[in-house]
């Protein structure tokens, strides 16, 4: 047995993903972009996501006026301005401006994705949950905006070159190796 | 502009983690292992955690029976067992005997942990969704249990060494280089 070490509750989950989310419509509601480590799929069909976010940041309100944002996957590349953006507040920030991200209206939202990002997520607000620190928002993924020179012959996006950032304990990191495809434990004994 | 190719709404959010959730108490409820994807943490404080799991899964009746569960984090080493324990029932197969894998009670939930997982958190149901093909469940984290050889003098779990998997797009990878701690954008320019 491994011996081990018994700590408070605490959201040691890794990895998580660390992403831009983009709110605000650019009409009466300005663009805006959050990072968030907290989100997850909640549900394969329909596709449905989760993002959480203190109440007392920003883009709540545009999150909440609007009911749509987007979820934009940055590269390692883009680490530092994915950090940036969960620094500084929409308040009193252009954030797309100082991070000089490129804004796009989503496709069926009016919520704006992050052209630099090689995959974005466009979303609808279908539940909220007030949990504590945080409210969790569900998002039913309405469309995907794919970088098209990503996408092989096959037609599928090919996430290895796509070098896409998470997050783990406090730090970002890259893909590593992959270990095997889904299935593979079950295939390989055929 | 990047140019952009646009599909319906998926389930493309990467990297995420790749879990094993432990159920059951060992006692009334026999002890069960699902591999499950579509998780995230939802809240900082209290620490809480949402797990998505199809309903028809036999996990259900064990996780809504009991309010426990756990989510335990592997390492890339143990990515075929993680790959099996998502293919095959707990209604046909004691996944611990055929994975090789052991069970041990929580400090705090009687479900089990899995002793070969470097990380391990504890959690009881607060909520339940149903959203589609899957309910969400969220657990708050009442305790975690770290491998105590992967924490360093300073206290903290040593994420790099633990050699944890995640998931993105249909397969398993490690995790890579180190992008950047959290805050370093702005650390950098003071």
């Amino acid at each position: 047995m491994a011996r081990k070490t018994i700590w408070q509750g605490g959201t040691q989950l890794a990895p998580v993903p660390a992403v831009l989310v983009g709110c605000g419509n650019g009409t009466d509601f300005k663009y805006n972009l959050i990072t968030v480590a907290w989100a997850g799929i909640v549900c394969s069909n329909p596709p449905m996501i989760s993002v959480s976010i203190r109440p007392e940041r920003y883009s709540r309100g545009l999150i909440e006026s609007t009911g749509e944002f987007t979820v934009n996957v940055p590269t390692v590349s883009m680490a530092e301005k994915v950090d940036y953006c969960g620094m500084v507040s929409g308040r009193n920030v252009d954030k797309f401006n100082a991070a000089n991200l490129t804004a796009k209206p989503g496709s069926k939202v009016a919520a704006p994705i992050v052209d630099e990002c090689p995959l974005a997520l466009e979303c609808r607000v279908v539940h909220s949950l007030k949990l504590g620190s945080h409210i969790m928002y569900v998002g039913e993924i309405v469309a995907v905006q794919a970088d098209s020179e990503l996408i092989n012959a096959k037609g599928k996006f090919e996430i290895e070159k796509a070098d896409i950032l998470g997050y783990a304990h406090g730090s970002y990191y890259g893909m590593g190796e992959k270990a095997g495809d889904f299935g593979f434990s079950v295939k390989k004994k055929n």
